[in-house]
Order: C-alpha cells, then sequence, then structure tokens
C-alpha cells in the first residue's frame, strides 16, 4: 500500500536525467483548452497537439489541462510546444513527486497533492501539475476525474474575478480549490476517530487494532503530502517568484492558512490516534484483569471445597468422622464459613462488588 | 467532538475566496455600539445598520460589537460600510480560522480563540474576530454572551486608562481579557488532573482510562488554539503593524507573557496526562499480577492436597494403607506438611507477607 | 499541586492592567535596606516607607529587600518612590510569573524563580523580582527566609568585588546565588532517582509507582522554570540591556553556564525517570510471567493426576483393573511417569532449573 | 552488526592526522579511466599509476575510478599527482565517514554512502568518494561493483549530455546515480514492511518480534546515512562551490528533491516500525486475553460441577440424600442449571459468541 | 552514580565568584613541561611553580600539564604566572563543568570530556582543561593517567607537523586525540548492544533488563558530554578565535566531524537502546502467552474428564449406569472424545502444532 506512493515511477537508476517514466497502463492523454478573456470563454477537447498552438490568441488566457500520461510523445510535443525544461517534465510526469514550487525561466511549477474521497470512505491522492506561463496555466494529471469542475463553472460566469484576472489568479484557484478538499477528507477521518474511540473502550476487538493501525499509516502517509505543500504554497506568498502579483498573494496567504490549518489537524489526528493505541492496550489489560478476577473468584472458592469433599470421598477403613450422625450437616456447614470467608475478603479487596455486576449471583 | 472543530464552516471546495458560509441554525445578529471620549460614552443596540454610519463622530472611539451571522445581508452591509476586505470578512464568517493577525491596508485583523468554562466543568470555545480601524474596533462573535462586560464596564470607568486612549487600546484591553480567561480554564484541568492522580494508583477503572483519554484530547485540542494564538500577538508585539502605538505594545507584551505561560502550561499538562495513562497501565499489571498471586496461592495449595484426597478415594481392592489404623491421621499430617511448605515457599518469595494484607488469614 | 502554581494570583479576568492581586493570608511586608560604599555600610530595617527615601546618599549603592506583599499600600508607596511602570510592578506582585528579564525605561527587571530544599526532602520554589536601577537594587519575596544570606555577608566584608562595584554587579551576585541554589535541589533528586534505580528491579511495588509518578511531576514543573531563565539570563549576557557593563555580563556569562547545565540536569533526571517507569512496567510483567509459571507447573503437573485418581474412585461394577493386585502400584507408577514427563517438559523449556530457585523440592 | 558501521577504520587514537588505515583484507586497487571530450573516448584499466599522469590531455575530461584500498603507496601516489589534502585522503580512505560535501581549496570532496540490494533482501552500505576538480572526477571505492555502469554507458553515448559539458556534470551524474539507488532498497523494506503489517495481526510469533526489531535498527541506520546526505548535497545546490555551474546546480535541486524524499520515506518507514511494534505488544495482549477467557470459561462451568459430584462421592454414613430415589437425575438437573447459568453469565458479558467461533461447541 | 557527575564540585551557593573548590582527597599536582622548537625538545616534571617561570624560552612552545588540583596554592600560582581569570581558573578546578570553549582576551580556554574505557568494560569520564597562550598550552586534569602520550611521542618526533607548527596546532592535536578516543568507547557500548539484540528475544531476565537501563542511563550521561562538546568545537571552526590560525581550523574541521559522528552513533545506540527495552516486553508478554496457553490446554482436557470420573465416583443407590456392564468403556471412550475433541479445537485455533513443539505429546 504505502511502498507504491513513491517508487512505481522512478526512472531506472542511473537514467540521463529528464527521462520520462510512462507505465504501459497509463491513461492516454486527454487535452482540454479553456480560453478566456473578459468578453468571451473557449472551452474545447484538443485531440491533436498540433491545433493548440493555433489556438492562442492576444489577450486571452489559456488553461490547457492534460489527463493521462499515456503516450510519451504526445507529452513531449507539449513539452516542446511551451518550451518547458526536461527536469520540469521529468516532475510533471513521473509521479508522485514530493509537493513543491520551482521557478524554471519565468515559468513556475507548482505540484500539489489532489485528495479524492469516496463513497466508500477511501481516501485517493494524486499529483497536479500546476505550470503557470506568461497568458496560459498548464494542468497534467494522471487519471481523468477531477475536483476542479468548480473552478471551470466560475470561468464560466462572466462577472468573476478569474475571468477579469491574469493567468496568476487562475493557477491560485486551481491550487486553492485542490487544497479546500482538503477539509472533506479530513472531516471524514475525524468522524471514524470519533467512532473509534467509544469502541476502543467499548469494545477492543482485534479487529479494531488493526483498523487503528491501518488509520494511523494513513495519517502519517498525509501529513506527508501536507507538510511539504505548506512550505510549497508559501514560497508563493513570500514573493519569490516576480510573475505572482501582490493582489494574489493576498489570495495565495488564504490559501496558506488552509494547508497550515488542515497540517495541524492530520498532526492533531496522528497524536489522536496513537493515544487511541495506547488507551486499547490498557483497555485490553483492563479486561484481562477482570478475567483473572473471574477465575480466581470462581477457583479460589470451589478449590478448597472439592478438596474437603475429596477428604471423605476416602475410603479409609478408620475414620471416625464418617460414623457420625452430625458430621455431613457439619461439613455442610465448613463448607458454606469457608466459601463466605473468600466471599468477603474478595469483597473487601473490592474484586467482587454487591450491585450484581459481578460474579456472586451464580453460585 | 473534534471533527467539528474545524469543518462545518468551510465553504464548498472551489467556491470563489470571500464565500460566506453561514448555517441555517445561525443567531440573527445583535448589534451593540459603544462610542466613548473622555467626555461621554453612548452605548446603545443598533437593529439597522444604515444607522450605524450616523453614529461616528469626530473625536469618539467606536466598539462595534456584533454577535450572530445569521444573516448575510447585515454581514456584508457591515463589511461595506467598513470597507471590510472580502477575504476578512470571510475569515470572520466562517469559523473557526485559526488564531492569526492580518493586515488588511491599515485595518488588523486579530482572530483569537474565547475559553468559557460551564459550570459542568465543560469548556467551549468559540472565535473572536477583533478588526482594528482607524478610530473604531469591531468585535464578532458567533454566539451571543461573552466574557467581555469587565472591559465595557471599564469604558463606563471615566478615569479609566481606555476612556483616555485611542482604538488600539480598547482592541488591547479586548485581547487580554480574553487570553486571561485562559487561565481559570486551565485551573479547571488542573484540578480534574489533581484527581485523576489519586485515583489512576488507588482504582483504576475502564471510566477513569475513558476521563483520561478525552482529557488528553481535550488539552490537544486546547493546545492547536493555543499555540497560534501566541504567534499571532508576538505579531503585534513585534511591532509589524505601524497602527499600533508603542505604548500599547508595551501593554501586548504583558498579553504575550500570558499567552506563552498558557501554552506552557497546557503543554505541561498534556505532557503529564500522558505520563497518568502509563501510569494507568503500569497500574493494571500491578493489580493482575496481583489477582494471579491469590490464584496461584490458592491452586498450588489445594491442588496437590486434592490429588493426595483423590488417592484414597480409589476403590482397588489391594489397597494395605486403607487398612491401616493410623493410615488416615498420617494422611492429614502430610497434608498439613505440603500446604505449610507451599505457603513457606511463598512467603519466601515475597508473595505472602505475615502481616495481614494477604491470603494466610483464609486457611 | 501543580495547579497551584500559577492561577491563585491572577487578577479576575478582564481587570485592568496593573491590578495588584494581594491574597488575605499574605505576609505584612519587611523592608531591609543594605546601603554601602566603598567606605561604609548601613543595614537596617525599615518600618516606615517615607523613611526610605531619605536614606539614599550620593556615591552608595542601596539594596532594598521586600519580604511579603500583604499591605497594598506599602507595595504602591515602593512602587511610586522608585517609579515602576505599573505592569513591572503587577508582574513582581502576581506571583508566580514566568522567569524574564524585562527592561522599563533603563530600570531592568529580573524575575527567576528561588529553590529551597528542606530537610525533609520536599522543594519548593518561590519566584524573587530583581530590579535592578542606577544606584539600588530592589529584590521582593512573597515570603521571609531566604538563601541570599552569603550575599550580605560578602557586603561587609570590606575587600570583596561587591563592594567596591556597580548596582549591577548587586544584581548579579543575587541572580548567580540563586541559581546556584539549584545544585543541592537537583543533587537531592538525582539521590532520590538512583535509589528508586534498585528498587524498580527488585521491589516494584504500587508505592514505587506512585513515588515515580510524582518525581516525574517534580521534574516536569522543574524544567518549567529552569528554561525561560535560560532564556532570561542569555538575554542578560547578550548585552539587550546598555545598564549592564561589559565585565558583569562576563560574570553572567559564568551563570549563564550553571543555568544551561541544571536545564540539561533536569532534562536527563525527566528521561531517566521515564525509563524508570518503563522498566517498572517490565518489572511486572515480569513477576506475572514468574508467577503464571509457578501456577501452571503445579496445575499441569497434578490436574492429570488428580483425574488418574478419579478414574479408579468410580463405582462402576465392571471394573476389572479394580481387583488386580498390582493395579493400585501400577498406577503409582503411572503417575509417577506422568509427573516426571510433565517436569521433563517444564525442565527442557527452561522453566525450571535445577539449582533450587524454583519448584521443584516442593514436591 | 551496527557497531561495524563506524569503528573498524579509525587510526588509532592519538595518530597523526592524515594516517591512512588500511585493513589487512583490503582489495587491491583496480584503476579505471575514463577520458573523453565530444570527440573521442578513451576508457582502459591502470596499472601503474605513473602512467596516470600521461593519460591527460587538453580538452579532455578524466574520470579515474579507484576501487579498492589494499595498497597505501598506490593511494598515495594517486594523492599526490592529484595535489590531495592529506585531510581528503584521510577521508576517502578511513571508510565511513559521514556523507559531507568539503571544499580543499579549488577541489571539493562529495562523500556519499551507495547502497545495493542483493537477491537476499539484504542491504549493503558503502562509501563513495567524489573528488571534483578543474578537468577530472576522481571516485574511490572500497570494493569492486557498482551501480555506476548506466553513467559510463552514457559517457559512451556520443549525443549524451555528460559527454558536451564539464566534469561539474560528470560529478552530478555519479552523484545522483547514487542516490537514486536508494528507490529500489526502499522499495524492498515497504514491501517487507507490508508483510510484517498482516503478520502482526494474524500470527504475531517472536520470530517477527524479531524481524521487526531489525527491520528499525536498519532503518535507524539507513537515516543516519541518508540525513546528512541531504544537507551535503544541499550545500552544492546553495552554490557554495563556484566551480559547480550554476547550470548543474539545477539538475543538482533534482537530486536534492530525490534525497529529501528518500529521508522522509526512511523516516516514514521508522515511524511505522515503531507503530508495528506497539501493534504487535496490543496484539500478544489480545491473544493473552483470549487464552485467558478460554480457561476461565472451562474453570468456572466444571470446577463447580467436580465440587457437586464430590460432595456426593463422602462416604458419611448418614447422607439421606443418597438414598433418594430422585436424587441422582435432581444432581445432573442441578449441574446443567449451573452450567447454564454460568454459560448465560459469559455470553451475557461479550464473552462467548453464538456463532461458533468461541467455546460453546466443545461441551 | 550520575549525580555525582556534576554537584559534588559546586562551590558553596553564594560563595565569590572565582572560589576554588578543592576535596580533601583530591590528589597533589604533579606538573610536566614540554618545551619544543624545531631543533629541541625538553620534558621535565617541575616540583616548584616559581621554576616554570623561568623555563620559558623565545621561540619555543611549552605545553605545561597539570595533574591533580590538591594543592590551592600550586594552582593559584600557576594561575598567577599564566594570568588567568579567576572564572577561568574556577571552571578548570571545579569539575565537571559543560564542555565548551569560551575566550578571556587572548587566551582561549576549551573544555573537554575524556573518555577512557577500563578492561572491565567501565568507561570513565573526566575533564580536561585546554588553554591556549599566545606560545604556550596549559591542560589541567584531575587525577594522573591519560591518553595523551601519542601526542608527546608526536613532539619528540622532529619530522612531526607538531615540532613544526604553532601552540594552536597542539592545542587541537591534544584536543583531537580525546575526542578520537569516543571512538573505541563507542564500539565497546556497541558490542554490548549486539549482545544483549540476542538475549532480549532468547533470554528475556529480569538481570537483562536491570543491564538495559543502565545502559540507557549510561547512553543518556554520554550524550550529554558530547553534545556540548560538538557545539563547542564547532565554535573554534567558525573561527570565532582570532588566535587559532586558518591551516588549523582546517584541522578542526577534521575533528568537528568526527564529534558529529560519535554524537549521532551515541543518539544512534540511545534510540537502540530504547527499542530493545520495548522488545524486551514484547518479549515477556509472549512468553506469559505461552505459559497461559500450557495452562489453558492443560486445565481445558483435564478438568472435564475430572468431572466426569468424579459423577460415577457418587454413592446414589440409583445409579443404573454403575450396574451395566459396558459403561465403564463407554466412558473411557467419552472421555477420550472429549479430550480429542479439544486438543481439535486448540489446534485449529493454532495453539498447539504437530510438530513435537508443545504439549501434546506429553500426554
Amino acid at each position: 500500500m504505502f511502498a507504491s506512493l513513491f517508487t512505481k515511477r522512478q526512472p531506472k537508476v542511473g537514467a540521463r536525467p529528464g527521462t520520462l517514466v510512462i507505465p504501459k497502463e497509463a491513461e492516454k492523454p486527454k487535452i482540454r483548452r479553456i480560453s478566456y478573456s473578459p468578453e468571451e470563454v473557449i472551452d474545447e477537447e484538443i485531440t491533436d497537439v498540433a491545433h493548440l498552438s493555433e489556438a492562442f490568441k492576444e489577450g486571452q488566457i489559456s488553461w490547457v489541462d492534460i489527463h493521462g500520461f499515456g503516450d510519451r510523445q504526445t507529452i513531449q510535443q507539449i513539452g516542446d510546444l511551451f518550451e518547458l525544461h526536461p527536469l520540469l517534465l521529468e516532475d510533471v510526469v513521473n509521479v508522485p513527486q514530493r509537493p513543491k514550487t520551482e521557478a524554471y525561466g519565468d515559468q513556475i511549477l507548482i505540484l500539489v497533492r489532489m485528495v479524492q474521497v469516496y463513497e466508500s470512505g477511501e481516501i485517493d491522492m494524486e499529483q497536479v501539475s500546476v505550470i503557470l506561463g506568461k497568458n496560459w496555466v498548464l494542468t497534467f494529471q494522471e487519471k481523468s476525474g477531477d475536483i476542479l469542475d468548480p473552478v471551470r463553472k466560475r470561468i464560466r460566469n462572466k462577472t468573476s474575478r478569474i475571468r477579469n484576472s491574469q493567468s496568476d489568479f487562475l493557477a491560485y484557484a486551481i491550487v486553492d480549490t485542490i487544497i479546500d478538499a482538503y477539509y472533506p477528507a479530513l472531516e471524514l477521518l475525524g468522524n471514524q476517530l470519533e467512532e473509534f474511540e467509544d469502541e476502543v473502550i467499548m469494545d477492543p476487538t482485534p479487529e479494531l487494532l488493526r483498523k487503528l493501525h491501518r488509520m494511523k499509516n494513513r495519517l502519517v502517509n498525509l501529513r506527508r503530502s501536507i507538510w511539504p505543500q505548506r512550505e510549497a504554497i508559501n514560497r508563493l506568498v513570500r514573493g519569490d517568484y516576480p510573475s505572482i502579483s501582490e493582489n494574489v498573494r493576498i489570495y495565495l496567504r488564504d490559501t496558506y492558512d488552509h494547508c497550515v490549518q488542515t497540517s495541524e489537524v492530520a498532526e492533531m489526528y496522528r497524536e489522536m490516534v496513537t493515544g487511541l493505541m495506547n488507551t486499547y492496550l490498557s483497555s485490553i489489560a483492563n479486561r484481562t484483569n477482570e478475567v483473572m478476577k473471574v477465575l480466581t473468584i470462581m477457583a479460589s472458592i470451589f478449590i478448597p471445597l472439592t478438596f474437603l469433599a475429596g477428604i471423605y470421598g476416602m475410603n479409609f477403613d478408620h475414620m471416625p468422622e464418617l460414623h457420625m450422625e452430625w458430621a455431613y450437616p457439619m461439613v455442610w456447614i465448613l463448607m458454606l464459613l469457608t466459601a463466605g470467608g473468600m466471599l468477603y475478603y474478595f469483597w473487601r479487596k473490592g474484586w467482587i462488588s454487591l450491585d450484581a455486576s459481578s460474579v456472586e449471583n451464580e453460585e
């Protein structure tokens, strides 16, 4: 499960830098171009990369969205068209990389990790590469299906701020949408944690232990995406890159705040799940203690009595007690006294309480 | 419980920035204006925001206090009247945000978390947004009822320093009052911890484990509010914002000290509760050990005796011992020696002590 | 116990800054003035603050030492006489504050925590406030009785360096004496830890668990005083305050070294006590294991034998073995073989050793 | 195992700096020279160091690769030829040193740790020293056999970037290849961890505990190589060394990213293995609890019944029940009721479930 | 054991700074002077400090080595002769201080901790104070016997670099030799750890627990010496002190690397010993589980059988089974079936395996 997070797409050791690693089962690229100016919006599927270059016009912002890397040549053509640095292209295709922002000339590469929550409660992470150019934004995703439709909708809205801003605002809108998607994912995990909390005291089964363990790994993993994202977005806010305007930086500051908040919540959850695992152990220890008490009480009461019965089951010729008339009732009295003494002893030790919670009603 | 701390009020993923998320059950806004100059104080409920703008006068400091966000239009009107940045308004309404301070032009937004301790021992946290303008201070709270009455009282006092200072001192007074309220909350938690300390050794029940676990989560949570607050107030002290005068910064230094102190105490408590949970486990292990000793002593003494009794309960025709006259007493002597040997052995091992604490009085 | 460390003296939430919180049971202030120049020393109790101002003379250094805050007016008079900032006075009286150094104009406030070790082994901490002025030093303590007598003695010694230096050297001498008092306190704790170390393996009682737990809390607490002290004194060394001369800073560097050393020892002790608590748990687990082995060996040997005896205690009419002459000895042989087999099995498992340490000598 | 990681090759305490420590069993040095210019490539084994100096030509980049240190004189000759600082040569030969980069004049020493994964799943680490000179690169390895063949192959390719760049690019290519080899090693560890995850809940044997323990030590160890490497390469990226060109620094930034990624994965694995060890303990506690339940149920049901049977096995003359006709069936009914009561009690406690998972089908 | 590490030599609380604390049992000082120039070496015991001053000559470097502080006057004379600052002399004599470097005028005080490994495996630490003056080096040690003989030997060697360098190189050589002595100490600890690793799984005795605990304390302690040493030597490398030449700083960089390496190894060992203690607990839990299984299997098989035997040992007049001819064999068959059923149940649960490892071969 977690090994796959980083190893599957590394180029072979010693490969020349910039080598693109494309697995056989990769989806064929689908390209969608949205170009807009305050006046008009063009939204089309591009099937031939050659057509892509014709589509650019003065005064328009273009968002070229590529899903799937299953065709090396297409990817390379796009790389050539936008004059992408080979190392940039490597980071984009050989997913997943660590979230980061990096400048190549006046292009800015923003790598973020998109989180998707499925009905089943599973959480999936996928790298989205956002490349910000002068009047265009490129986004690369490995699989089709994403969470960016609200951005597309806002572009179609004539009065939206995106429509009337530069490409840096579009890049911000995309990144912000991706970061905001961490909230429902964390909410889901939070709800699961809450369920575990009750179970861990009431019903600490091995199955729960397994769930806690998985939850912990998931949180360790999640944190590993969120933390570098925090730093990456901070670099955008700090103004390391001149092609992001002061105004957009104020918006990015907001995105950064969300990043910090999600990272802190993930951290808090991780601490809580560790706490739950310790509580689990204590809870099991508690139950073993309870089991032992029952055993000890039962054994301590009946073993001496059985011994007494055994005594008078012996077949010696000369056992005077056997022939006394009051001996049998005396033995019963002795037995009841012994049992009562043990019960009193356990009650004084606090092992049995009188309010029907423990063993005494069974005898 | 903890999931609700950050998720309920996030706008939908991909919503345009500045979207206000107002839940249906939100309280209708109540607005209270306190304007004061060294000479006079006006304290009134405002029902119509339109009237608010008329109320400002030269030479007066105004504190506009809004409780409840249940009317988007009113909130927006206030935002327009005070020319609040849409991102600022988003942070104010979409509670809870991470505590922070941020400048928007010459307005300063201070987000802090107010703590309220109820009779029942429950601790509740609510975001208070303080916005400091040129000659006014805005405060936003989600629910009515707060802990700021002492500040209002000090304003009414003609000789108080607030009355004779600028709006930055008012903002300081509000923030300081909110921070100081952490002391009684921490005192409450400290008292609970003290109780747990005795119980954990004397009476480590599953119920106590649950309480410890909850206490830990509460402290993890509390720390998550206190730590960013510390940084937020430090930025005010350091002088990042020119609209806060040197003189007020000396007072804020004091508030910052209190912040640091509360954060350290919360941290110390968290460490202590972790220690308590470990002690709990050791305490349970101790008790199981004690239970096992009782069982082992009882079983080790009586099982061999029962075996001996069993031997002479056998019905073989040829068991010469059965017919010897002194055999029965001899068996008793053998049994007593065996039992005595076991007792001596356990006493030497330190499992039973002679001072009435353990098992020997039952036999 | 630990709640009291910070909460008892906070002013009411929302009180105006500078409010002095004086509990009813506070001691009445006792004031002692020591004025000295290289030529002469005056050492007197001051009963009326009004007299205090008359006592200052050109060319003399004065040390005014106040014990007890039980009279608000006196404290306020002293504050007015030395022109102390209200926030400074608040920090001095509303003990305990976090150790720190702070400049108010050309006065420097140094808050440190004095440690006192009692015969009984208890460790007590009390805030000492040292205020360094131009040619005077003020010290405030809550209770009478302190550890500063050696300083007073050195003042009386005509050739001492204090006598021939400025007020900053006096302040250094006081702070240095207070820091040095941490050594015997830590030595005491170190000795206790050493005792616990042996006990935890030899005799892990619940009482020891309680002691370890208390020791841990004490160390957590101690660290909370020592760490900020370290930073506070570092600020004096770094030269943030011009009224401390270069020469005295070399001496303070020495004090800082001691601070660092004590903080590291406290940290090391805390780590050791945590280690001891883990060792305690392992030690208990060990003992339970040992108890279980005894039970298992006893039960595994005698339960099968008792079963065998039970077989031939049955009253069936047709049990041919019962009537065979050699049957009874055969059963004995069978029993001895069974017991021997079990013993061999346990010996091979390493549960019983032949050198008299375990169970086999009891049978 | 881990002691050997750093101690075997230290010079004797107090030896003069620059002392080369060459163990007896060291391999004899094998020297391979690859010189290339855009036009030609020369690749030859050098047997006599004297020949090495003749081989350098204007306009060529030379890579001299030395495997094995088993001849002090040869190493010293190489040191003299390239004018290596004695401390540099000490770091190269007295392996392993901590990964680092260091400048000696205009030579840069880059110490990295090469990881090799064997078929058996063992991971081996070996120091590689890369020394970057004006138009040459020296590499030193202790043993023959390495992972640098892809670099050699790329040199032979006329169109490769190495062939057309300066020596700093060659050094980058070597370091990059070594860092990339961490990915398969980490993948291997990740796969093992995944296997352990299932086992720890399903089948927590002592053997697994041993494996987990070893895995943890291996990761602690691995991290100790990776972390300083991260810093070492960062220094190359930051531009501390002028002989590395701006262009190569962009490539090194990529290598640095990989370093960070591997260090984070190693850290994550370490956290996971710690989690697994805790889960192991909980899992064992679970199993003990289950074992105890079986014992307690069996003992609690049959011990009272055996007692009842014992009662009527007694041989008293006057036991009226023995002579009643319906007494024997009554005793059976009493026994069944007792057993049923116990079963009901345990079922209500949740210790036995009705779906065939537990004990009840055995009776 | 560890309390003694810092407390024994503190001056009384409040003593004037510069007070030398000399315990009664201290060794009398032995002074040895080695003066050398490239041409000659003088090596002599000094019995009278007055002679020491005569011994200095132009163009010679002198190393004055003092062992033992048992004569206050001699120490003071040396202090006066070399014009040592009283605080410097205090740090030198009142051992142990925290390792550090400090400048007093143009003298540099270097405090390091020398480690000595004894045959018995014990590790001993002692403070060595190195004071670097213009053309002399002073070293102070508490006890006679040290590890610096190799340095003395190198001085006698005419071609050595020490002989031909300034006093700063001599100081470096001494410090470097002391740091290098940590390697054999760590190797010893590493070997012990390796032994513990096997034992902890194979044979987790209480004695081993005690050893692990001691090892942990030793490592905590060791780290406390090594860490400040690292910082101390870094200050020498960074060039804070002008009297250390650029050339010697390159050598010190090497010493610093060794410091870092030893500190990391100590840290790694500490982590490993913590891991071992956790493994120990799991290992004990494992064994208890195994013990419990044996008990449960034995008890679960034989207790029901004993009950069955008990039934037919009852003496009721009307027990028809007793008189049936085939009843006795039937009971045996029933018993075998019951035992077989239990064994099958335990085998299915995985508690007994068929390959002779467990209990079934004993019955």
